[in-house]
């Protein structure tokens, strides 16, 4: 039998789907658990989007152009431009999801050996994504104790090397919520500037923001409109993470003629999902209002609980509906997996055998060996009446391991 | 500006597009404009299929399973049976169209640096993904006077080198429309066994074969069951391009598994692709057998007028709809670009103002410098009434050309 390539075995396991199997096995078990690991928003999809898939009168589900359907492109650039951003159709690259527009970001923009640095903890995907481009990925760490707030332009001095040719940031981030300011945006549009980078601007939560500060899109950052490429996605704002069309945003022409060049090789995005997705923007001011209201709720609700929970520490998440909190345990993976396999909580209000919770242990989203040990990373993406009973049972967990025997 | 990667300049420009500015320009004119060039099936997609679509009632579109929803891995399972192919659910993993299938398949089996043969005239976008994966592509050769079989053993051998990892056919091919025959691909189980090699399988042209013999899959290779990877695909069966639906079959669990975590990492294939797929698969062998019909009548009488033009030969292909012929003339794309910018034929039966053809030149389809150069690639995907319209412009276009200035 042939050996197999070594990428496969480079890609790390994902974080959130790591303990899958035990909380299965709780649920097997008759277990209500608490899914605060994964980023799945329970919110329905605007009906307007459902009902565009009805009324489909197309009798040949056949292929859609490269680069996307024009006229998703164009309400893509009228949404853009409420948010200040003059994306024309032709800056504008509609992909299989966000996945797929950071794969091809890193292909048309890197090499293989080139280094691109990342913050930590950040999505875990970037690392696989990387792996499958053959980059190097070099990481500056935030800090918990700073809210997770943008690392200082030294950090980012000290990750660079001659090899270096991008940096990734995901804002509002996932996993930590963090918002970045105009005043950090700018400190990084200064080193982006200074060692000629490209800067990948990973905006797919760019609808959660929680704060009244105007808002800056990475394209908008003066003096290196060349070297900005914004990732987007349809996926969390619209909660049609199913449909997989996300989107590249770029002013920068050479870039985007090569990752066409990938798109044309791949022939289209899905048809049906950019059907769905331009539904889905148009005429749903409503409904995006309405999800930010719930979002907003949940987080105050949320981060408000964490932190009354004795030793429990969460930074107030300023986008996203992701917070990284640290727990008052040693080791947090051992803790999430012990609330799968040896804990359930039961009181009258439980209506079922017992409750857990599943947490993603957030040392997966750090490259740096040790650090986050003590850190989980929850979504809040349940309805406030889940939160409020994940929130009981997190507490009785932490009560229950702290004097197990 | 940062310098981008070299891998998009390398990227082939496709052979069916490359022309197609010059259409658009023929339209524009008014002209009527056969489009022989893309495999784009004119066929509806089945009704049960488009009716799926109008009867979801989910009310939130969420991510499916990365390895694809199980109901439909159970109904391909099934599909496979029919064909005499043993092949679980979970040997089964649901891509974004055999695209992602195949780009997939080279990450997980090859490393960057390793090399891989396939056979030219070959489908173009197998060279973009062996770029995107680092991989070295080596070609042998079928020849038009050979009817484009399978090269020989020989022909092989001398491709291999200690870099060698895998085999790609097409089967049945495009651009060829060649079947392999049973003989053939024993003679390529053989190779494959002897240098201990995998053999990667696009089969996605199953459906569309007219000869007698009976259906071999290369999953069915007696001796080399842990090195076959089968690509499929719904796309051309079903004529339903657009959804974007691929699979990957095989039975070696290593490089299932770590295909898998690629599949992980880009989180789900297309949810409503996958629903219109899964209501494809049963219940349409009515659906398939009127496909089939069309097809073979096309083909019967496609090749047969091909072959009365003075100077064009075509083979008979026995399997997909595509073949590739030669002209009367020394250089196909001069007379592909020619047929769309300097000639339109027109007649009492033209119906409007003119009317050409457009083909894909072969060269794009051959690795190797200066074969194919008058032959073009023609996919019969049109009604009848409108093929011989196409073959009569196109006796027309090259009498034209032959005696222009």
């Amino acid at each position: 039998m042939p050996e197999i390539s070594n990428r496969g075995s480079v890609i790390p396991a994902s974080p959130i789907r790591k303990l899958t199997p035990f909380a299965d096995a709780a649920k097997a078990r008759g277990i209500k658990v608490y899914h605060l690991n994964i980023g799945q928003p329970d919110l329905p999809t605007p009906r307007k989007a459902l009902d565009a898939l009805k009324t489909i009168d197309r009798t040949t589900l056949e292929y859609s152009p490269s680069q996307g359907i024009k006229s998703l492109r164009e309400k893509l650039s009228s949404y853009y431009g409420k948010f200040g951003i003059d994306a024309k159709p032709d800056d504008i690259i509609v992909t299989t999801g966000g996945s797929e527009a950071l794969l091809l970001t890193f292909m048309a923009c890197l090499n293989p050996g080139d280094e691109i640095i990342m913050t930590e903890p950040g999505y875990a995907n970037y690392l696989s994504f990387a792996v499958t481009a053959g980059v190097t990925v070099k990481t500056v760490t935030s800090r918990i104790e700073n809210g997770f707030a943008l690392p200082s332009v030294e950090d980012f001095e000290a990750a660079i090397t001659d090899r270096t040719k991008a940096i990734l940031i995901c804002n509002p981030n996932n996993p930590t919520g963090y918002l970045y300011s105009a005043e950090e945006l700018y400190r990084l549009r200064d080193i982006v500037k200074q060692h000629d980078l490209f800067l990948f601007s990973d905006e797919v939560y760019r609808e959660f923001r929680y704060t009244d500060a105007p808002y800056l899109s990475a394209l908008n950052l003066e003096g290196i409109e060349d070297n900005v490429i914004v990732i987007d996605s349809v996926s969390k704002r619209y909660s049609e993470c199913g449909i997989r069309i996300g989107m590249i945003v770029s002013h920068n022409k050479q870039v985007m003629g090569a990752i066409l060049k990938f798109c044309q090789a791949r022939l289209s995005p899905p048809l049906l999902g950019q059907i769905v997705a331009e539904a889905s923007i148009e005429g749903t001011e409503e409904y995006s209002k309405e999800c930010f209201d719930e979002y907003i709720g949940r987080r105050n609700f949320f981060i408000k609980g964490l932190n009354e929970i004795p030793g429990v520490y969460s930074p107030m998440p300023n986008g996203a509906f992701y917070t990284i909190a640290s727990l008052p345990v040693e080791d947090a993976e051992d803790f999430c997996r012990w609330c799968l396999t040896d804990f359930c909580y039961h009181d009258e209000d439980s209506g079922c055998t017992g409750e857990t919770v599943m947490m993603a242990p957030a040392q997966g989203f750090y490259s740096t060996p040790g650090i986050g040990k003590n850190q989980v990373r929850m979504a809040y993406v349940l309805e406030i009446n889940s939160l409020k009973r994940a929130l009981l049972v997190l507490e009785k967990a932490l009560e229950a391991y702290g004097s197990r025997g």
